[in-house]
């Protein structure tokens, strides 16, 4: 019999679960299943900070009100190629889907269809959403910020004024799309609470304390007066990361017309989608030629000492979906076990466990 | 009288000379005028190496036959709000400076529009050009790579893949705008050639030796074989720049078709262009109000030990603009010399310094 990290359960089983346990909160119509499988999605390329684990907590909020379980986003504007919603704290993760869908059925019309969207609710991994666009030959890019939350200080300051404000990019190429995954900072808010519960530090000076000493010690973002995420490129160079997190914030609370300034309280999200039809520019041939060489150029690049081969970004997480696909989804502790309470309360089955094939 | 550093020229006379070497060298129209303007900029905002300093080159390029000096780009598509363009080896800083003006005009229209340029040559500081949108209160976001050149290779790789692929993203607030101005490699080769031909290093190991160790010494980059550049987040974490490398090459060469897999030979660059009105989304009251609140919250951040105060992107080079705009701009050193033999050879007068009021 299985036990601890072998216990492995069937990607389509954890998306059933999880789409019965957010209907059971009351989400409506397609929801509980997109959320769920883009939950789900993100467990299977390893992201598991932001997979099932945000379960419970979407759960959570759904319970306190903080999350709208049912409805449609408010359309502010609709140009076509240019639409801004108001998610009305409906979930994020639906939200964030439903802009891609919408972005990609008129990629071929208007080359390129962004959609932006104040008032989300938290839209968990960024990654997950990429391939509903690459695998239709289309570019893509998300990013998002949480105007209610800040953890990352501008460049030379010591007090938050940003979060990481992640950014994603899917690139398909004549085979595997790449799946950029980035931030702003050089590491997550979850990483850090994740590492101080687990009592581990950064693998490098990647905050800085209060007083703005550089620190490798996640717990110092947790003291009074707390420290701070540092922008990509660290103590070094992280004029770079800063420019980054300001250009996410104006992607994402300024054409929406949706953050700081409003001092918003709960937790949330701001969010600019972005898909491109490669067909309207250069040709949807010649752009697969491009990244398609560009893609085996990498992969045949000699790497440094002690890396045993170049990588593109979405690879590892790719084969960590085909096999988890095969093999079941290997969860990070702990998530079944904040679910249960909620399965109680529902009437839902709890989860058999499969064990390793 | 003044000597050295301390000669300054007044930029109205600068942009006047270098646009008669421009129209001596057989530019035509306003292809004069527009790169010897737009080449000052840079020198106003302070980007020194992408200033005048590369005038001499570009006419050495137009000697050559590199740079074509006249004519229109070809129009490869163009859907309104997606353009592209080839740019038959013209003038890179005049095709950028053109693409910016017509995306800023189709904006309102559109609300996002973008245009892409293969074949263009090389076109200078991309921080130059971001004033033209963000005037006008609109966002724009330019980058660029050079598909015949590489030195800097995949993170965990040891050998070169691209080029630093500079982005620039302008962002209009209540105030001065927010010039973002980053690149995917921690510094460009322009520094790293400066750097050693002035016999000095790296602040920090920014590049790897060829075998793959993290190294200071610029010299690197050009022994035979040649060291690499190492992307923004270094050997730290420059998973980040690479995945922003991957990004602005599928935007540059991906769009427009024309690559690497070409495999070029000549000086030159793929450009992307993005133009967003914030009037079209959310409001351009309500950007403005974010980008404002924003801009105000980083200024008034406390700064950590060793730094007087947190400041903007850009926010030195507008004031470096104004104070030369007001008492002359001071000349990188060497730069008037190099082009002394092109006057001679044009018969255009040289440069008189105005010495420091």
């Amino acid at each position: 019999m299985a036990t601890g990290h072998s216990v492995r359960y069937p990607a389509a089983d954890l998306s059933r679960y999880a789409a019965q346990l957010f209907a059971a909160a009351g989400c409506d119509g397609d929801k509980p299943n997109t959320i769920a499988a883009a939950l789900v999605e993100a467990d299977l390329l390893g992201h598991t900070t932001h997979g099932l684990q945000l379960a419970p907590t979407y759960l959570g909020e759904l319970e306190s009100g903080g999350m709208t379980p049912h409805g449609e986003p408010d359309v502010v504007a609709d140009r076509g190629a240019a639409v801004t919603w108001d998610g009305r704290r409906l979930p994020g993760v639906w939200l964030t889907a439903r802009a891609v869908d919408l972005a990609v059925d008129r990629a071929a019309t208007y080359g390129v269809v962004t959609v932006v969207i104040r008032q989300s609710h938290h839209i968990g991994c960024l990654a997950a959403f990429l391939q509903r666009a690459t695998d239709r030959g289309l570019m893509i890019t998300i990013a998002s910020s949480d105007p209610a939350v800040a953890s990352v200080a501008p460049f030379g300051g010591r007090k938050a004024v940003f979060t990481p404000n992640p950014f994603a990019v899917g690139i398909p190429t004549d085979g595997d799309p790449i799946l950029i995954d980035i931030s702003a900072s050089i590491t997550t808010n979850g990483m850090a609470g994740r590492l101080r519960r687990e009592g581990k530090r950064f693998p490098g000076p990647w905050a800085l304390d209060a007083t703005g000493q550089p620190t490798d010690d996640p717990t110092e973002l947790f003291a009074d007066p707390p420290g701070t995420l540092l922008p990509t490129g660290g103590a070094d160079h992280g004029h770079k990361g800063y420019g980054l997190a300001l250009m996410v914030e104006a992607l994402t609370q300024g054409l929406t017309g949706f953050g700081r300034a409003e001092a918003p309280r709960r937790w949330g999200a701001s969010v600019f989608v972005q898909v491109i039809d490669p067909a309207v520019f250069g040709g949807a041939d010649a752009f697969r030629r491009e990244t398609g060489w560009l893609a085996a150029t990498c992969r045949a690049t000699p790497p440094v000492p002690g890396v045993d081969a170049v990588r593109l970004p979405g690879e590892r997480g790719l084969a960590n979906k085909r096999r988890a696909l095969a093999v079941g989804v290997d969860l990070y502790p702990g998530i079944l076990e904040a679910l249960a309470p909620f399965a109680k309360k529902y009437g839902v089955q709890e989860l058999a466990p499969q064990s390793e094939g």
